[in-house]
């Protein structure tokens, strides 16, 4: 597998056409906000969404269209969320979908809608109405850098990831396209992110790729634990590329899968509001990978682990203290924590010293690091991604008006 | 039951003496650090103490001490933890809990320890050896105001909570006297709070009063989620007041206690580093009141939560998302958000109008407000508190360095 440049990024994907337009949803006049991805036939889906309580519209609707495991096109909107909208907001997004179908001339059920942006405000379906014609016009292959920019809110900037493998002697790509600072403004984010591949892959496969690679990347980064109304990952598979992968080669694919993923959930995570430092939490000899799991998360959670990486400071009572209340059964007095390759804390005892204290402070400077956390109660392990909390994050959300 | 006013908060407890000193625990020369209650004979003890993992030597110590249900003196330190410091740590509480055993003449057993401060060097025991003969010289009935200043670490102030009750026609008081800004110091925190009284209760029952009072008031708080290493609440009843409580007269005492401890308890809430505002989140209508406290603990404990309060905006969007994430079943087009007594969302939409907002917004300004879910599911409710996360917590834990 090999991991394209940046100047590769925006290359076409065999299958896919894409578009985007100013559909004046955004605030800011003229910004990119309306975004539309093609299949050039029904083509293998498969998509995972918000586990919150409290579902968007397009939500509700995109998992029923993607039952089936066949769709055509997605149909994003960036600037608002379509969350809480009761029935007018299912209603408009039914309206742009069918818009978009008769634009394409498909099945509306076909077409997969994905919003977000400002929460409570009902979408305004004409708006995309207006534009459908001239959105669909405007398909092409190198749509891509329009695309990726029209999904955007509080990010820095567009975030993508491309991967390409081998199968059967071909070359078949795996290319993420996301957006989200990190789960972060319920109001203003959200996290999505669009997988297309010119491989052929079952839907089943599809899905069961999806989920897995989701649970090992998406699911593993924390930028302060929130969870949006409108999280959600599609994927589809033109299968333009050689025969349909099983076995060895579905192997393959699962991990350029889990490789795209990764590359655009860290994008994510350095996108934090403010984050200056990404740190992958590692908690090996756990009882259980389960527990391990439970570890990793509250201390990647955890305030005071943020803050400490904010200030740089190699606070090993503050990672100990997060791993200790997780609920998971460990000894403390045999257990090992390292910041990069500085091992900090050991059997009971901190081995901090002034020479030690500099190289951890060291390796706390960098924009990304490991954080370890060894404890010799079994063979459980688990990993999970996190960032610091700084000024920038509360300027953010609390200066931020709904 | 009558809340005293501030100037009687130092008032004696009878049955109980106090007394504190200057060891040089703490940096800052001549600032009190240690701190000793006595009572004048053994009496009734209960205490509950931290659930994490990671326990400081002094917590391990007490436990061991207290199961018996018996004690007479409690040594506090601030200003050095004792966690973490492996057989060294524990061999420093043994030797300075004995020695204030030997200045009392009392069986070592019958002291229990308690530490605050900085995590990872062993407690100077031979700074309290220095001074036991001379703390137990000072102890007096009207030294608490000492007392409440020595167990100080970050916090902005002492804090202490009396309530007065009347059993079988005579007055008793529940005195407690707290430390801790939030659990937030891992490092320079932890809760602690000393609760005397001069009614006379079996240990049993003193036992079971502080573990619901308990679970009402400091299992209800949250500042950022995170539990230290040497939180410890002890409880002692010195009997000087009348005959053994039971029934009716009991759950008068229980109530009171109750009331004390929520008294230092949201004074800890309230010195939260930074914080500026402190709300009730009032879960209602649930399918159970333990999935009532699960959401309104995930309400608690949200970051954005905590920066829309700072930024004093009606965000009623991050209110339903943190609830939709905390894993509990409720249907959003059913719940209603208030804040104060100003209805902000229902039945799926918001009632937000620019009067409506700036309502909201003004109950926001507030030091003290309510912000209540209704979800029509059921008859499960709970509440818990929480405080704003500002800037001064970043600065605070962040620019702290270990």
């Amino acid at each position: 597998m090999t991991k394209l440049r940046a100047s590769k990024l925006y290359a076409p994907v065999p299958g896919f056409r894409f578009a985007a337009l100013a559909a004046g949803i955004k605030k800011k006049e003229g910004a990119l906000d309306v975004g539309l991805l093609v299949a050039d036939a029904d083509v293998s889906t498969a998509a995972v969404f918000t586990k919150n309580r409290v579902k968007a519209a397009p939500v509700r609707v995109a998992a029923r269209r993607v039952r089936g495991g066949v769709a055509r096109a997605v149909l994003v909107n960036a600037g608002n969320a379509n969350a809480c909208t009761g029935a007018a907001g299912t209603k408009a997004t039914l309206a742009s979908t069918a818009a978009i179908a008769r634009a394409l001339g498909v099945d509306p059920a076909r077409v997969v809608p994905a919003s977000t942006g400002v929460i409570g405000v009902p979408l305004p379906a004409e708006k995309i109405e207006a534009v459908a014609p001239r959105l669909v016009k405007k398909l092409s292959e190198g749509g891509v850098r329009h695309f990726s920019r029209a999904i955007l809110t509080t990010d820095r900037g567009p975030k993508l990831a491309r991967v390409d493998f081998e199968v059967g002697g071909q070359t078949a790509t795996v290319l993420a396209i996301a957006k989200g600072a990190g789960m972060i403004h319920p109001n203003m984010a959200t996290t999505l992110a669009f997988v297309v591949t010119d491989a052929k892959v079952k839907a089943e496969d599809l899905s069961v790729a999806l989920r897995a690679a989701t649970e090992l990347t998406f699911n593993r980064i924390s930028v302060d634990g929130d969870t949006s109304t409108n999280d959600a990952i599609v994927a589809m598979a033109s299968g333009a590329t050689g025969a349909t992968l099983r076995g060895a080669s579905l192997a393959v694919f699962q991990r350029a899968l889990e490789e795209a993923l990764e590359g655009v959930a860290l994008q994510i995570v350095a996108d934090g509001e403010g984050a200056e430092h990404v740190a992958k939490i590692v908690v090996e000899g756990a009882t259980s990978d389960r527990a391990a799991l439970q570890i990793a998360r509250t201390m990647a959670t955890s305030s005071l682990v943020k803050t400490a990486m904010h200030g740089q400071d190699p606070n090993w009572g503050r990672l100990l203290a997060a791993a200790g209340r997780s609920g998971a059964r460990f000894d403390p007095e045999r257990a090992e924590v390292r910041l990069g390759e500085v091992v900090v804390f050991r059997d009971g005892l901190t081995t901090m010293d002034a020479a030690t204290e500099a190289r951890a402070a060291k390796v706390m400077a960098k924009a990304r690091y490991e954080i370890g956390l060894r404890l010799r109660e079994g063979s459980g392990s688990a990993f999970y991604w996190t960032c610091d909390l700084g000024h920038e994050y509360v300027r953010i959300n609390a200066d931020y008006r709904s």
